[in-house]
């Protein structure tokens, strides 16, 4: 694995944990981060033995939003620190999917493993675009949450303004945006912001399993594409949508994983897939 | 009416039960069963004495997906099977809101009439899809969903990629796609997948009164305006969408159904619509 | 101000009340309230002494929907009496996010300061429709909702076809407009056709509350540029959204309540944002 400073990785069995690790800032967004982990994230759908990925917070925070250090930079010397607040590893010129999703957080989308956002404390600002582009969200009853901008002269970044009210409604999307509160995890549980909001000694026992049956009890092959099914849809019409499905179904008939799929519910027992 | 061999179907009032009709398979779904629905719906569509359509199983299921032995044709036999699984009935080169919607279930969203599924029991796979391109969803409190697809090797099927996350939100579809795992009715209707979920001895009786009340206390010229405008709705700006509804607005102020709507709210009796 | 009719106007510190005032009628809509209420609502945007907008009703009912005594004139005499039905103000050539939501209620959109909706009664027709264009609802536990149209004849007017699926989804979407059932606050806001409900002697309370923080501890810049990103959104592709939020964030850098959020938040004090 690569060497990284501001992000822990693990891996037990398929399931790949990535740990943002600057606990005694909350895990507060750095130009350092973010690029460790657009590189563990495209390291990990290339990699075969992962075939599902968490991502949580080191110590009692997820991600308290950009270092405020670093803002205060930005308005000292505006123009050069601004930039790199959004810089990036470098990367291949984006193709399908992530053409439609390119920027910031696209990479996200693009994996082709499913991601889960562990939100175990505090997740505003950036942090909380970030956790968005994940696939599910799970959280804890008490975990606060902010979009912050609002209260800080900012705007909807990193686009958010075009996630939040596709995720939430847009009554509550602007409530959010507008007014930049604190809500709790079990709020945003009731927003449909996160899948669940769990008692916090069950938050990472709950994802860690599901996690695991993601790796073992559905085909990867099933899962990549099916993400990119649900993510391209917003840019297709029903009737493109459906062609690229029933190509796809076509084409599952033929895989190792279908057979697998239906010889081990005939024989009931547990599956073997190999995503393939 | 048409002798069909695998659904039931029977008319009281302005009301069309459908009754899939497979129980000792919880009505598994077969291209057979495909096409007698599509011939009935059409007929149904253009049949001035039906006003509102049920879809509902026979027995203790609602339908339990593809059939598991047709699956395994597919299997054996790849190409041929897989061919007949999509089959549908001889029909025009669609119109209209037909033209969006084009391909297995459109002729549902393109049928005027309101359609409700009352979904008694088990309801997995293509069952699922079939069920989400109805206008109005009500199950029991009980009764097990499943996607399915990602536990069999298969993909997010005949448009379920495109239909799900504007049902429930991008994080729930995902959930249930990636998953494949069986959730109840009550969660269904938490997740706003179904209108509503009730004890199960209080389902049919339910969907026949509301059936009954859009038979009998609603324009059936409204409804089927109606119907079009949402669906047509995802498809154009709101600009678009709003010189749309003006002229049907203008359309609307001449005709008999709004004299009656009018006169039966002033003289507060029951409207006697017809349609026109 | 100016002297209106069928509105009160109604300013404290940055909130500007408007008070639909026909309460004899339950303040059905007219084509002269209308016009004030556009009127009242474009100079408030002008007006930098005016930071949040509630629309509210006068005496126990917030709209009823169209006057029927305006409704059957049109009946009587339709052409005339129904080209005054959409009536408006004289209004330049509209620009910006205003041409995406060009007619009836685009106005409100248009406007870059957020308008709360207090909806203190039955709210029915296109007073609901009217209600659905304001940024955030609120509304007591037992006030009556209807979409209405269904009952009369008539179709979804006025744009709800193309909102309200955005808003609550399409299966409940269809329930309210095909059956035009009456619906209680409670329900709407589990729908999340509002953002809350409440016991009907704390609404006025809590949206002026908001009002107040709205205008007084989150910069009006950061408002109204979210609200136009929110709005335009939905007609933008994730990388135009994400491309004007990048110039957004640029600009939000150098201005003064940018500095001012950062530095009452490290100085742990209130903000005094200027909206520049």
């Amino acid at each position: 694995m690569a060497a990284y400073t501001e992000i822990l990785e693990t891996q037990q069995d398929g399931v790949l944990t990535l740990t943002l690790n600057r606990p005694e800032r909350l895990n507060a967004w750095t130009p350092v981060m973010q690029a460790e982990l657009e590189t563990a994230i495209r390291a990990a759908g290339d990699n075969p033995d992962v075939r599902c990925i968490i991502i949580t917070g080191a110590g009692r925070g997820f991600c308290a939003g950009a270092d405020m250090n670093h803002l205060q930079d930005i308005q000292d010397d505006t123009g050069g620190a601004a930039e790199t607040a959004t810089a990036s590893v470098e990367r291949p010129a984006p193709a399908g999917l992530e053409k439609i999703y390119d920027g910031r957080f696209g990479y996200l989308y693009a994996c082709p493993k499913p991601i889960i956002a562990a939100i175990n404390g505090p997740c505003a600002g950036i942090g909380l675009v970030f956790s968005l582009f994940a696939d599910l969200r799970f959280t804890t009853d008490d975990a606060k949450f902010t979009t912050a901008f609002s209260q800080r002269g900012l705007i909807a970044e990193h686009g958010i303004g075009w996630l939040l009210p596709r995720l939430v409604g847009e009554a509550n999307a602007l409530d959010l945006l507008f007014t930049g509160r604190k809500f709790t995890g079990a709020e945003a549980a009731d927003l449909g912001l996160v899948n669940k909001s769990l008692p916090a000694g069950e938050l990472m026992p709950h994802v860690q399993e599901l996690a695991t049956f993601l790796s073992t009890q559905v085909s990867p092959r099933s899962l990549a594409v099916m993400k990119r099914q649900v993510r391209a849809s917003y840019f297709q019409s029903y009737t493109e949508s459906l062609a690229e499905a029933d190509v796809e179904m076509a084409k599952s008939f033929t895989t190792f994983d279908f057979k697998e799929g239906v010889a081990s519910f005939v024989e009931r027992r547990a599956p073997a897939f190999q995503g393939k």
